[in-house]
Order: structure tokens, then C-alpha cells, then sequence
């Protein structure tokens, strides 16, 4: 589950990506390309019969005139009445936020009869992209060579935000983004229009959507149904508008067409969407950190903590209720990782960009003037990977008593909030802004929600011992003073007891006015946890000032290598996804996942069945099955396998993001919504391959089947434009 | 590993396989055919070059003087001077025996560099299949109409030892057993020579031959090097006797060629081995009480042991260590019952069983003389496994309390032995009786040496919870007295402690001495566990009664069935399983273990390596890396793969026992080692299946590859007379 990746990516690893927070190029045919590359691709030639323009038609209207981003993923219009095919796992928070014990539409789905019917999809927004414009320029300006990095990085941070806020002036009720292109190097503007009313039209139960669940994720073969039907509406003056029941279905500029025949092995197809982060031409010390240090570390520590929360929740089922979100990102995250350690060595990733940095640093070498200019910086950036490594046992002991337990992640977020807030908006930490605070404020109400006290002090217990074996020249003093005392263990104890028997960070209402004060008052309500936070916070300061630091060197150092590089590979370069609108072209095609097996590229529901063990989450709707038996196929039989087919697996290069992108025909037709990677295609994030780049879509015809013979809902094949079967 | 899941089988379900102790039928051209059954074959018309005179050739020689059966699995004769292949798996007991802090053998592996060098492998015997005649009449005999069940049954057990005695003194040397062929109608005498000075020669290192450990277990694509070597000696007159430095190796009367072009996908091969025991043609109540019951109650009992056996090893290495073998036969257990379950569930095979019962049933009431013989066998046969369903809550406890608990399981076990040892030895239970007590001591030292108090407290205390809620008319009294007062968790956790506070069963000393003592010596050491075992007694004899009674009833009506059924389907079928020789032919053939998969039948060095992870148990070591980086092939490379093929899929019909066997080219030549079956073909013991039922060996190129490059033993490959590479 894509999406859900990259979402708790981005959460679990803030700090750590601050410190990544810069984008890095990819060879041209490996994939993502961005709009301003689409004109210039030969697509014939790729297999396809639509042109460039009519998917990119800047000025008229083309095909990504009907993508849309819709949480984290991406989704399409498929009517002229705002209908939206998305994933199943991308709308699956709204169906929880409005699901109870009496309507329970995450075990039973949803089906609006009509629209009257269609439910508000809560937390819910679409957003369309509606121009761009490269801004390198007016970036850039505010940095000067005299700067050092740590201000350079900041000067451009805060230039952004200047930005953005004078052009959202100027476009009432858009929203104005500037992406990094290339590290340091180039900036483009878009221009978003986001849709605030959006519903819940029909969600397939989860032993469907979310058939095969933790087991299957990252996996191929694959029978998940996973998607969903959501609508856009807008005020009836077709601007975007809070919801109300006056509203009316938006008229997209575009719809697609769906295609109910699908597509087959070999077929070319392409994917329009917006792929979240890649890493792709990042250097080789770079991959070596992610090898050797940051992916096996959080990919263990995510695992012991998984086996604590299971044993904790083996005895009462509210306690394993309160972890089940949480278990399944931190499962999510490390098989994802795991994957990518095994592409990593499998490919020799590391040693192969070594290779190509040693020849890169010939090149460089070979001639006076470009000596003088890059001799450097391949160097350079080394060293800044080396501080990373060595201080990684302190820097990663930092991150994770934040994310581990949630006592001391709430002190620390309510110290830095409260010190924040008392600054103009512009200078604040992201996090804190107006525009961001009050998802920051969410996500502590969560937390808290989900605490569970036993755990917690295991998770804080583990953090203090890895602290307290830290080195000399990277100890923490905060925690060195927790330690004083002979026995570690015993002074851990016996901090522990104290601090979570007063304080009040488990109380909702207490943080929540907590996070009202001035950092004064803060200070005065003498919480363990907000003194533990206040304790450690010149070590916080100090990790945020070397990772900004690190940044802008390598914001800088990384501009520098995309121009030697491309000077010695007499090429452009495309920029690394960065969450904006990329195209990528392929074929559906099997592959070999391993000595002596071969994976086709379609499943069935015959296999589907077959993997159905009757418990969660290989639990087939009995409906499922008696229709399989009946062979009631409708006009969505696949007839070679004489069957219905359930996933598609391509050759396309995708990553987070591309959740709920639409697979596209030859002809520019929807054939399936793609949700998933292959397992060794979670190594997409730092390189494309042929023998294992491998993404996962839901079949077209599973989607109409189950719309039309599972929920009988014939008027959304309809408004599709797919003629209903016999 | 096949014969680690026999041995288990046996070890654990002592008391279930005694009242499951009959043979069953099956179809004739699913394959496991006996010695009596070969010359009736068109072996020609299945692929094969040789012919039945050539593989069994009575008053001749055949190729199946050459295969012996060593410990529960197969072995080989591979050159004139007694050299012997099996499975490393097979040996592993013998290596563990001799290993030891500073000759770490099972890490490093074993060479013997001349003869002088080869060490005893303790334990291990080598038998010899020296003639066969069918005994129905003799052993029948004892059985009178008049008998019942539970008669019937001790008659013939009691036929069957007075006969082995008597012919046993005629054969001085020899080993006789008598194989029920048919339940309850045909009986086979077989003579045995034992070879009991058996020595190691070559074992490589675990990383090798126990590459995947529990991983792969039961999987495929596999890349195991389970082989060894090992030698069989004799006294200087050619006769069998115990080990000495004087004695010679071994002159078999056949042994295998060695083929080291080895087979490829599609070519012919057969199996000749020492097959366990199958249960393919029981009855549909057989199988529902299987999938219903029995499997699904020892899958779920192993993996919970196996988790608090895994617990409890975290902390301390030493304890780890302890549970470590009994830890994989669980899991192995654990992971073969659940591909049973798998492969019952995908192949409908309890429906397909009611089909043919129905059909069956037609045909015996088309006719009244027919309706009057057998018109209620199979009704007969539903009740006895509806009893046996009804009591399986009482029976599974029973049987859990002395598997789970060392201690419950030693007191049991000396209540017993003590009392059986009153008895003339014909009339003991088979594990008490001359031949068989001194490995019964063994196995009670064995379990003592591993005994680890804390988490045998938690074994007892859930079978005792368990006990504690059977229903009324399945009460243990013996247990209800413990259970006496208002809190059963309390009251259990008293006796807990007082039992295990005072009991000395953990001194293997102490129970070797009272193994030795009278029934009223016996009580009055007034040790706890022996108590319970004195107030249990009434309960395991009366469920010991039971079983015999069914197994009675049940040997005469799988008689009465397999008369009728032979009417019925006008042929004649071949006899179950039952550690007997037999053979089975095929082809090297791949499958499609699931939807989407495809599984090609030859794994190669390359995949290996693919697998390798540098972890336990995928580290593979340097050597063979750097050989397969070097290409270092040597005479052995598969030319299309261009690599070193490591296993082999075929379609044979195999279970647990023919790990060892040679797999045999169309001309019978060795061409592989059998270890293991693929995890849908842990059905065999059901139901073979052309889809899913897949063996798996080790391929003989690999064999020689690392015996020659890795090991350097240039020796083995010139006694083989397989000439050495460049």
C-alpha cells in the first residue's frame, strides 16, 4: 500500500527527511517524466496510440485534466458528473470516520443507491492541478555564495513561503505550491484548486478492498479489489465550497473513458499520477548510509516494537483495537525496507554507483577548468554522509524516543509548539505554521488516543538503555542525568515510575490547553515529560541546526553534481518525484521473482478463491464465491483464462503516491487503478529495474464485476458509460 | 525434512498412532508400489530403460540391493567398498554426537580424508532387505470370528511377536518384522541383516546442508545441499557386528552408479526407498476427523509451544539451545499439518471421498448377498471416527498432558515402565518390551537433559486449565480432584507449585534408579508427578481399551472395505505406506503452486546466492561464492542454465522415509538424493496429486560440485568412479 507508505514516511521520519529534504535526478528512461518533458517523448514508439498532446494539451484540454490528487493518491474523474475511481486503502480513513457498530461500512461497504445518498467523505479534499511555471530564478535569489549552508537553506525555505503567500493572494481559493525539480537547482510553481466537498459513492467491503491485508501488501500474486468510488462536488457556482447539501457534483474539464474489454499480457499502458518521493540519483554513500545504517535500524526497532504491541494486545482486544493503525504503518515501513535491503544487495546498487561515481570523477579530473569547478564536490558530499553515519547513533536514539513513546513525543511536541508559536508565522517551523498546525494538532489527539501505558514504558525504557550505551562525545545529558546512580537500569525504573505516575500528557483537554500557554506557564505545570522535553530540547536545537546545515551543503553540492553529471553523460536528467504530475509508459508483464519461479501478470478470481481461508484477511464474500460458481461473468470474462481477472501486474515506474493513479489503454482508456508494488519493487525509491520494477493494479473488470454482479450497482456503470451485462 | 516429521510423528502421537495402526489401500497408478507388485509393471511404457528384472530380480541381483534403510530414512550403496549416500538431515544426529566446542563438525562439516579417518556415527544402523514372504494365513490364524474387537487386536499383535521371536532365532544376526500390507488381511514377513558399525565420511557444513533450515522447510524453489556420506563396516568374516578398528568396510551385493551428467526438466526418473506410512484410501470420516480435528488442534498446540519455548529462549542462550530440536519438530509438525490442511481444503478431498462412498454404498445395496456382507461397513466405520470425534476433546488431552509436560510426561512414562516391567515380555506394551526398552530409557534421558522448569510450569498449567473445562461425561477425576476449591487458576497454580517444589523427576539419576524399582517401591518415593501419574492410570488404560477396541474393529472393516472396493473398482490396489521397500516413477517436473506462479523444476548456485543473506540460516559460505563467481564448474555445469543445478522437482510419490532415497535416472543411475516434498504435497499421505504432489532432491551435479571443488575429497569422487574435473 503505497500511499500509506509514504504517508507514515513522512510522519515516523520528519527530522530524518528535513535532513533529505532535497530532490535528486533519474536516467530519462527509467520514468516519472513531469509535465514539461511529456511533448518530447515519442509514445508510438512506446506502444501507445494517443500523441503527447492529448495527454498533455497545455492551453486545451488533455487527459491529466482528469487526474487528481485525493489524500495521499492520486485519483481520476470517469464522468462528466465528478465521479472519481480512487483505491479502496485511499478512501478507507473517510468510511472509518463515518462507520459504527450499527453502520459498519468498513466490514459491510458502501453503496450509495443515489445521490442523494452519497455520504461526505470527511478530512477528504481533491486537488487538480491547474498550471505551473518554472520559478528557479526568484528562488535561488535569496541565496548568495557568501551564505553558509545552514543559512542558505534557510533564506530559500523562507523565500518559498514568501511566495507562495503573495500568489495565493493574488488566486482566491487556490492553493500555491513551489517543488524542488533538481536539489538546489530548480523550482517550479503550481497552481492547485482544491475541491473541499467531497463523497463517499461506493466502497466495496474491506474483505474485498483490502483482501489479503499486511500478508499480501508488497506482494505479487495479488487479489485485492482495491478500490473505491468517491464524487467532487462544488457550489453551484462551480467553485470549490465547504460542504453543503446545496452543492452539485463538479464538471471536471475531462473525464476518462473506462474500457470494460481490459488489457493483456504485453499490452502498453501507461499511468498518469503523483508519485510521491524517489531517491534515485542520489550518490553512492547516500545508499550505503540507507543500507548499513538508517534501513536496517528502523526496520528492527519497527519489528521489536510490532512484537511488543502484539503481546500487549493478546490479552484484551481494546489494546490490540488501539494499535492496529499503528502496527500496520510500522508493518508496512519495515517490509517495505526489508524489501528494499534485499533489491539493494541483489542489485549491488551500492557498488554500482561507486562504479559510476569513480568514472564521473575521471571525467571530472580529465580536464583543468572542470577540476577547478567539481573536483571537489563528489567529496564533499562524502563527508557529509560520513557526519551522518557516525553521528547516526546519536541522531537515530533522538528520532526514535519521539516516535516510540508517545509520553515523551507529546512533551517534546508541546515544548516545541508552545516556543514556536510565540513567532510570526513565517518563521516558524513548518509543523507550527497557520496553514499546518491544525494537522499537527490531530495527530497529537491521536497519539493520545491510542496510548497505552504498559507499552509506552517499554518503548521509553529501551530508548533511555540504547541512550545510555551511546558513546562518549555524542551522550545525551538530559538522560545522563536520569542515569546518575550505579545501577542504569534501575535509575531508568525508577524515572520511569515517577514520571508516569504525575504526569497528565495522557489527558486530551490538559495538552490541548497545554498547547494554549506561554512557554513560562508551560514550564509551571512542572510535567515530567515537558521537563524531559525542555531537558533535551538544546540537543533537539542542535540536530535541527546540523541537519539544515547538511542540507544546504548538499542542496548546493547536489545542484553542482546534476551539471557535471550532465555534461559528462551529454544528457538531461528528469527530476526526482517530488509529489507533482508525472507520466510513465510500460507494458503489463510477468516477471521472475526468484530462482526457478516466474510470476505471470494476471490473476483471477479462481485464484482468489483459492486463497481464501474463510478467516480475516483471506475472507471471500460468499457472494464472490457463488457467483464464481455460476460462472457469472457478465461481459467482464477474460477469455483466454475463462475467468475474471483480479490484478495486473506492469512494468511502469511508480512509488508512493501513484496510489489510485488510473492504468491507461493504448488509447488513453482506464483499465485498472493501480494500489501496489511487487515486493522487490520497493527498491523503485533508489533505482528502477527491469527484472524487478514491478507495479500492481486492480483490474478494470473486477472493478465493474463487483460493481455491477456484487453490489448491483448498476447505475454507476451508467454513468460510465459501461453497458450493463445480462 | 521428511524423516525429522516421521520420527516426530511417531514419537508424539505414540498413543493416537496406536489406534490409527492399521494400512489402508490406494489407486494402483499413484505410485508407491511394494516389492511383490514390480514385475507386474510396464516400466518401458513409464520412460524408464530398465526393466523390473533389473531393479528386483528375487534369487538375483537388482538395483534395490543397493539401497538400505539408515535411521528412519533411505540410503544408497555407491561404490564396491560400502559407501553409503543419504541426507545430511539423515546423518545430522551422528555429526551432532561427535561435534563439540573444538571440533565444531557441524558448522565446519566432516571429512574424513582416508578411511582411518572416518568416525563412528553413533546411533546410526544401515538395514538391509534380505527376503520377504507373505504370512496372511499364519498371522490370521490367531483371529477367530468369535473374538471381539479388542481380542482380535492383542491376538494378532501377540501372532505377530511370537513368530518374529522364533524365526528371529532361526536367523541368528538378523532382524525379522512383519508389515501388515492390508489392514486386518495381509501380512508380510520381512528379513533384515543390521549393519551396526556405521562411520562418517563426508558431511558438509550446516550452512550447506541445512541451507533455508526451517525457512525452506517444506518449499520450494529450494537450494539445500542435504546429502552426506556415510560407510558401512563389518567384521572380517563379512558378518554384521558392533563397532571395532578392526573391522572392514562393507562389500554390498549391488551398488549405484554414480551419473554425474545428472537429469534435466521432463526426463524419467524413479524412487526406490523406505516410504513411512501413507493413509490415502481411509474412509471421508477418517479425513473430516484429520481436517476437522486432530490437525488443527496440533498445528495450533505446536506453534503455541514453539512461542513460549521461543519466550522463554530469549533471554538465555543456554535455554535456547535446549529447545532447540524439539522446537523444529514442532515446527516442521506444525508446517507440514498446515500444508495438509491446505492441500484438503484446495482439493475437496473429504467431498471427493463422500462421492466415492456414495457410490460405493450404491453398488454393495444393487445386490442383496452383497448388501448382507457389506451393507454396513461403511456405516461401522463412521461410527468408530464418530467416537473417536466425540472423545477427541478427553482423548487430545490425554494424549497433550505427557507430550507437553516433561515432567507429567516422565511420571507417566515410569508408572508405565515400572509396570509393564512385571510382565513376561510378550505381553508389554511395545516400548517396554526387550527390544525396544533400551531407546524408550533413552528417549526419558533425552527429555530430562532438555527439561526447563519455568516453561514446562506453563505447558502443565494450560493442559490442566484445558482439562478444567471439559465437558461432563469427559472429566479427568484425577485432575478434578486438583482442581478442587472455587478459583481453578489458583488451585491449579498450588499444585504447580507444590509439585514441581518437591518433585525429582528432573534427576535423571534418580529416575534411571527408580525405572528399576517395584510398583510399591514405586509409590512409596511419594514424588508428586508420580502420583498424578497413579491417579491418571485408570484414565490412559481405559483410553488404551478404547483404542484397541476401535483399531480392532476398524482392522476388520478396512478388510471388509477393501474386498468390496476391489468388487467394486475390478482391480486390485496397492498397500499404504508402512516402512517397507518401494518404488515410484515419475518425472523431473515443475507446477503452479498458486494462482499467477509457475514453479520450474531445477534451482542452480546462482539462486543460492540470490538467497544468500549472510544470516542463519541463508549464509552460505565464502568458498562457494567465490567458485560460482570464478565459474568454477568444473565437468558439472547444466549447460542451458550455464550454472551448477542444486535441486530437483519431480512429480514421484513420496512421504516421510524416503528422504535418503536415490533418485535414479531411466537407467538407474543415481542422478539425486530425495529430502523433502514441496508444501502443497504434504497431502501425499492423503491423496496423491498429479497438480500439487512434487518431491524434491538434491541434485547429484551439486553433490559432486561441492564434494570435489568445495571439499576437495578427490577421493569420494575416484571411489564413486566419477572421474575429476579440471
Amino acid at each position: 500500500m503505497n500511499s500509506r507508505s509514504n504517508y507514515l514516511f513522512i510522519r515516523i521520519f520528519g527530522l530524518v527527511a528535513a535532513a533529505f529534504g532535497f530532490l535528486s535526478f533519474s536516467i530519462a528512461d527509467e520514468g516519472m517524466y513531469p509535465l514539461s518533458e511529456i511533448d518530447r517523448l515519442n509514445l508510438r514508439e512506446k506502444g501507445l496510440n494517443v500523441t503527447s498532446s492529448d495527454i498533455y494539451n497545455p492551453g486545451g484540454i488533455g487527459i491529466i485534466d482528469a487526474i487528481v490528487q485525493v489524500g495521499g493518491c492520486t485519483g481520476s474523474f470517469i464522468s462528466s458528473d465528478g465521479l472519481i475511481i480512487t483505491n479502496h486503502h485511499c478512501a478507507f480513513g473517510s468510511v472509518q470516520a463515518v462507520s459504527s457498530k450499527e453502520k459498519d461500512y468498513i466490514t459491510e461497504g458502501f453503496l450509495a443507491r443515489n445521490r442523494r445518498e452519497e455520504i461526505r467523505a470527511q478530512g477528504a479534499t481533491v486537488r487538480i492541478t491547474e498550471s505551473y511555471q518554472d520559478v528557479s530564478q526568484e528562488v535561488l535569489s535569496a541565496a548568495h555564495d557568501t551564505m553558509d549552508f545552514a543559512a542558505r537553506s534557510r533564506a530559500i525555505s523562507r523565500t518559498i513561503r514568501e511566495m507562495v503567500a503573495a500568489v495565493e493572494q493574488q488566486h482566491p481559493g487556490k492553493r500555491v505550491e513551489i517543488s524542488e525539480m533538481f536539489a538546489g537547482k530548480s523550482y517550479m510553481m503550481f497552481i492547485y484548486t482544491f475541491i473541499r466537498d467531497v463523497r463517499l459513492v461506493y466502497v466495496p467491503p474491506r474483505a474485498i478492498g483490502e483482501f489479503g491485508g499486511e500478508e499480501d501488501n508488497w506482494m505479487w500474486p495479488r487479489h485485492t479489489g482495491d478500490f473505491a468510488f468517491m464524487r467532487a462536488y462544488v457550489a453551484t457556482d462551480g467553485s470549490p465550497a465547504e460542504y453543503s447539501p446545496s452543492n452539485v457534483p463538479y464538471r471536471p474539464r475531462k473525464f476518462l473513458k473506462v474500457n470494460p474489454e481490459g488489457v493483456d499480457d504485453g499490452d502498453a499502458v501507461f499511468i498518469l499520477g503523483y508519485p510521491g518521493r524517489t531517491f534515485r540519483h542520489r550518490t553512492s554513500h547516500y545508499l550505503s548510509f540507507e543500507q548499513d545504517v538508517r534501513l536496517p535500524y528502523v526496520a528492527d526497532i519497527n519489528e521489536w516494537m510490532i512484537d511488543e504491541m502484539r503481546s500487549a494486545g493478546k490479552s484484551e482486544r481494546s489494546i490490540a483495537i488501539k494499535f492496529d493503525a499503528r502496527m500496520k504503518s510500522l508493518a508496512n515501513v519495515k517490509k517495505n525496507f526489508q524489501g528494499k535491503l534485499k533489491g539493494m544487495y541483489r542489485l549491488g546498487l551500492v557498488a554500482k554507483k561507486e562504479e559510476e561515481e569513480q568514472a564521473l570523477q575521471r571525467f571530472i579530473d580529465s580536464d583543468p577548468a572542470r577540476r577547478d569547478l567539481y573536483g571537489t564536490v563528489l567529496k564533499e558530499i562524502a563527508d557529509m554522509y560520513a557526519d551522518m553515519r557516525e553521528r547516526a547513533p546519536l541522531e537515530l536514539t533522538l528520532d526514535y524516543i519521539r516516535q516510540t513513546s508517545t509520553m515523551a513525543g507529546v512533551g517534546i511536541t508541546l515544548y516545541e509548539a508552545v516556543g514556536e508559536l510565540q513567532k510570526p508565522d513565517l518563521d516558524r517551523e513548518s509543523a507550527y505554521t497557520e496553514r499546518n498546525y491544525a494537522r499537527t494538532r490531530r495527530t497529537i489527539v491521536q497519539s493520545i488516543r491510542n496510548y497505552h501505558e504498559p507499552v509506552d514504558r517499554i518503548f521509553l525504557k529501551e530508548m533511555l538503555m540504547r541512550a545510555s550505551v551511546l558513546p562518549a562525545g555524542m551522550r545525551i545529558a538530559a538522560i545522563d542525568s536520569i542515569l546518575k546512580g550505579k545501577n542504569t537500569e534501575e535509575a531508568i525504573h525508577r524515572f520511569i515510575s515517577r514520571a508516569y505516575a504525575s504526569s497528565k500528557l495522557h489527558d486530551t483537554a490538559y495538552v490541548l490547553a497545554a498547547l494554549g500557554k506561554t512557554p513560562r506557564e508551560l514550564a509551571a505545570l512542572r510535567d515530567p515529560f515537558i521537563e524531559l522535553a525542555t531537558a533535551l530540547a538544546p540537543m533537539y536545537d542542535e540536530l535541527k541546526q546540523r541537519r539544515r546545515w547538511r542540507d544546504g551543503a548538499l542542496s548546493k553540492l547536489y545542484g553542482q553534481l546534476v551539471d557535471v553529471k550532465e555534461q559528462f553523460m551529454k544528457m538531461d536528467f528528469i527530476p526526482d518525484a517530488n509529489s507533482t504530475l508525472r507520466l510513465t509508459v510500460g507494458r503489463i508483464k510477468g516477471y521472475a521473482p526468484a530462482d526457478a519461479l516466474y510470476a505471470s501478470p494476471v490473476t483471477t478470481v479462481s485464484g482468489l478463491i483459492d486463497k481464501s481461508t474463510g478467516r480475516e484477511p483471506f475472507d471471500t464474500p460468499e457472494k464472490i464465491k457463488s457467483l464464481h460458481k455460476e460462472k457469472n461473468f457478465g461481459r467482464f470474462k477474460h477469455k483466454k483464462l475463462n475467468d475474471i481477472p483480479v490484478a495486473l501486474l506492469y512494468n511502469l515506474d511508480t512509488t508512493g503516491g501513484n496510489s489510485g493513479s488510473p492504468l491507461l489503454n493504448a488509447d488513453g482508456e482506464l483499465v485498472g487503478v493501480n494500489f501496489d508494488r511487487a515486493f522487490e519493487a520497493t527498491i523503485n525509491d533508489y533505482a528502477w529495474s527491469e527484472s524487478y520494477s514491478r507495479s500492481i493494479a486492480v483490474d478494470i473488470r473486477y472493478v465493474l464485476w463487483v460493481t455491477e454482479k456484487f453490489a448491483g450497482a448498476h447505475h454507476l456503470l451508467n454513468e460510465m458509460g459501461v453497458s450493463v451485462s445480462n
